[in-house]
């Protein structure tokens, strides 16, 4: 494979970059051959040929380093793309949006527990601090608190918050848990956000508001900055727990499932948090492999599904969810939850109790009792032993919380991924007034038609989607400038909008070019966006 | 009075601009001859000489109407100062932060319900909205829904919740809940934040990230655009409610009180949202007249505080809050947090059953219990009759919601307060793990002493608090500039951020120049800010 450069950078300057990058951090902590640079590809390829290759990887060790390397990336102008732990795999990993670019790797050497306060209940951290850092640290230190963990729990608290990714216990809306930012500004400038910018205050992580302007929302989902310190809020651990599994028979349950849940979300009991509804398929991959029900491949018709249904003692939606508080609260509020779901013909209630472990089809249950409770895990990552090189790209359109709505979602795209080929394995999440639709496409990777059919169903959707009015909340890398270009309101006003910010910022578009569709003048006078 | 002007606009063009702006308006809803602007200066002045003066008033009635008078004011380079209802009169009400600036006011016209939505539970609003008309219009429709009221009931949801107010049911946190904006640009371009940024989306008001950057919080405390639309959650109705007061009779118990509060408060349960702990000088000024207790003046002296104590059945400090949900549970918290409490020695436990409204000292009880349950109330601006010409600025620092901390800047601002002399009239609010602690310095606005003396005491506080790391979390216009000075982490990085961000949104200058310490380039240059 030849040198990957980006398009506006000459070797020289390129290597020039390199070299003092080299003379920053030591040059063990910058990367640069084919062979070093291939696990900050894109895990779960999509195109053909590929695409998304990073020009270098650079590892800081602070907050001053990170500084310095993007000094001298404004001086060469060369394109940096900040990565964390780079774990979200279905969204493209560590791999950057404009090829050529140098990633920077905060997770490897900036990953120190700065303050984790007990009586206060949160964690002041570095990027590089995984679910299972900051829930082992917590252990050890025997604190009563818990830290609310996504479906896998591998990667950075921060880039996860970031992302604006989310958990399934009271604290899931991991973005709106942060308490402060500490960032490095595109053109090398350090900002604390908060409280954090009075530099003698005390209340850095209690008062994410501070003074005027509250500027945190912007470094999501963004290429405004690179974050180098977070405080998020850490629930303290309620008195008990308990998870249920609900399971309906039918697909067309789905659409009182939602009806039902909605009024018992909202006041935010009896259902405390978020539970999920994921199809018999999801909850097969995560805990089969496709070739056990369909030794020959072929697709996976209404006979093999009631296989599933049968074998795994589940229905095609299960539900579950988890209660918290003292133990007659949990009694009270399972017994609420049971009473209103098994109105639907056919629904059977279970909890940890009534289910052990081992027992076939059962271990989701005790999986997500675990991710519940702020357990960290990795168990889902099963699904990718789902067809051989297994890879996913995900869809997530967010709608309104209603009955009707989740089952005119659930056919399209049922019907779209019959039609696509990929699998089709899903989730349905009721946050509290929106519904997430999580649509997780499986396929293998190494096969360039399956990696083609697949992006191509999700351009399909995307564009369906929003001829319907569903907006995603996040997506691949190859989706970006597209999903970008949905939010049309008044000629795309909110790109534009960023567009102004970005320039501001980063005047040399070296941040991250690309990233959500925002590229920088230097790019979009290249025309690397789809024309407005 | 001569004709106030903004300081680098002559009269001819602000003229010109004023005729525009009739043109589009229509000449009845521009105002600017000083007895018409009257109602738009600061309601409670701090100087000897007038300070803070609009130019003119305007009255837009839509979007359309505002982008219009934003395109003319960058014509003319005329500085503009939205305001909604203008009723945060402790910190300037509807004043501008630049002499001459001319004032948006968006509350007269544009004060639409534009939707409710009971499934959903949230409305569409325009500034001009009141907690009253928001209230009024739900119980018209019968919706089972809460709106979140601060204590006073008169003023505008949008404004609320663009200042980041607070109120005192688990919707307390307005900002937290607000769903989506549209906001004019300084430029005049329209924005819709979230999901509004996808023009056929049916969930602006379910899911405020929408995708990339989330910029809402931008448009808080600040001077980067006019918020014309605001989506707010609204709360489910709980099955039931109650309120309680625990009185505790020394200054030194409040050390106790912080303490016990936190953890009853930091896992939500049993204190489900804000309590308030008001010191006997506020209790007393929301029910008596100053000349009650001192009929010929003077300080409140340790035995004139305790005449109150006694004649109002109250204690030195007064916590007041409210639990929510089904009757049991109801119970349940209330027992668990009178225990808790009634362990400090002399506190006393009631709750509105137990003292009549009508009974001595007991209708800050009731009226809490209206304020705690969503129903606004305006009976507390009685604290304006304290004093004649009764007047108020507010000290509010944010702190570490600890006992001894508590206590000490208790001690440090009622002893500068005996100092200047206004009376202190004291507020602790634990949010959740930060303590707001509210300071109403009282006095009589129409004697220059007394204005002097307060500002003085203001001023000199802001100082003393960012000594010990205290930052105010809102302001009144004078002491903006010294607020947002105090936050000088890195050489005031927050402060140059904010700049960068304005002069690349408002490249004239126009919006609300000084709000929140930030200028716009063209008044920077001049030297309207404190020198760097």
């Amino acid at each position: 494979m030849s040198r990957i450069l980006p398009p506006d950078v000459s070797e020289a300057h390129f290597d020039a970059a390199l070299e003092k990058f080299r003379s920053v951090l030591g040059a063990e902590h910058v990367i640069s051959t084919p062979e070093e640079l291939e696990a900050f590809h894109d895990p779960y390829p999509t195109t053909s040929e590929p695409e998304f290759l990073p020009g270098a990887v650079v590892f800081p060790s602070t907050a001053e380093e990170v500084q310095k390397l993007v000094e001298i990336a404004n001086e060469y102008r060369v394109p940096l793309s900040p990565t964390a732990t780079g774990k979200n795999l279905g969204y493209g990993g560590a791999a950057p949006r404009l090829s050529g670019a140098v990633v920077v790797q905060t997770a490897r050497r900036m990953n120190k527990i700065i303050e984790v306060n007990e009586k206060y209940a949160y964690a002041l951290i570095e990027p590089g601090v995984t679910y299972f850092d900051l829930y082992n640290h917590i252990q050890e230190k025997g604190y009563n608190l818990w830290v609310d963990v996504p479906d896998l729990g591998w990667g950075s608290v921060v880039g996860n918050a970031l992302d604006r990714g989310v958990g399934y216990t009271p604290y899931g809306d991991h973005w709106s848990w942060q308490t402060g930012l500490e960032v490095v500004l595109p053109d090398g400038d350090l900002l604390r956000t908060g409280m954090g910018a009075m530099s003698n205050a005390k209340t850095w992580q209690l008062f994410g508001y501070g003074f005027g302007p509250y500027p945190d929302g912007l470094f999501t989902q963004s290429n405004f900055g690179i974050v180098t310190k977070m405080g998020i809020a850490l629930m303290p651990a309620p008195p008990a727990t308990e998870t249920f599994l609900i399971t309906f028979d039918k697909e067309e349950d789905l659409e009182q499932i939602v009806d039902i849940m909605l009024p018992l979300r909202i006041g935010m009991a009896p259902l405390q948090s978020v539970p999920v509804v994921r199809n018999i398929i999801l909850d097969a991959a995560a805990q089969t492999k496709r070739s056990r029900w369909l030794p020959d491949g072929g697709p996976l018709t209404p006979e093999i599904i009631n296989q599933m249904k049968q074998e795994l003692n589940l229905g095609y939606w299960n539900m579950y969810g988890s209660v918290y508080g003292s133990p007659p609260q949990i009694e009270l509020f399972l017994g609420m939850i049971k009473d209103a779901f098994t109105a639907i013909p056919g629904a059977r209630f279970f909890t940890t109790k009534d289910r052990a472990e081992d027992t076939p089809g059962s271990h989701i249950l005790h999986d997500r009792h675990k991710i519940n409770q702020g357990i960290p895990s990795i168990d889902e990552q099963q699904i990718l032993e789902w067809v051989p090189n297994g890879a996913h790209i995900g869809f997530s359109p967010i709608s309104e919380p209603d009955g009707a709505e989740a089952m005119k979602q659930f056919e399209m795209v049922r019907d779209r991924s019959y039609e696509y080929g990929p699998d089709y394995a899903a989730q349905f999440a009721v946050g509290l007034r929106e519904m997430h639709h999580i649509c997780l496409f499986l396929y293998n990777s190494a096969e360039a038609a399956d990696r083609e059919r697949t992006i191509a169903l999700g351009r399909k959707l995307v564009a369906e989607g929003a001829e319907h009015g569903y907006g995603e909340y996040r997506t691949h890398l190859q989706l970006m400038d597209q999903v970008m270009e949905t939010f049309d309101f008044n000629d795309n006003a909110l790109l534009r909008f960023h567009e102004r910010i970005k320039d501001a910022l980063d005047p040399n578009s070296i941040m991250a070019p690309g990233k959500s569709g925002i590229w920088g003048a230097r790019y979009r006078d290249a025309g690397h966006q789809l024309p407005r």
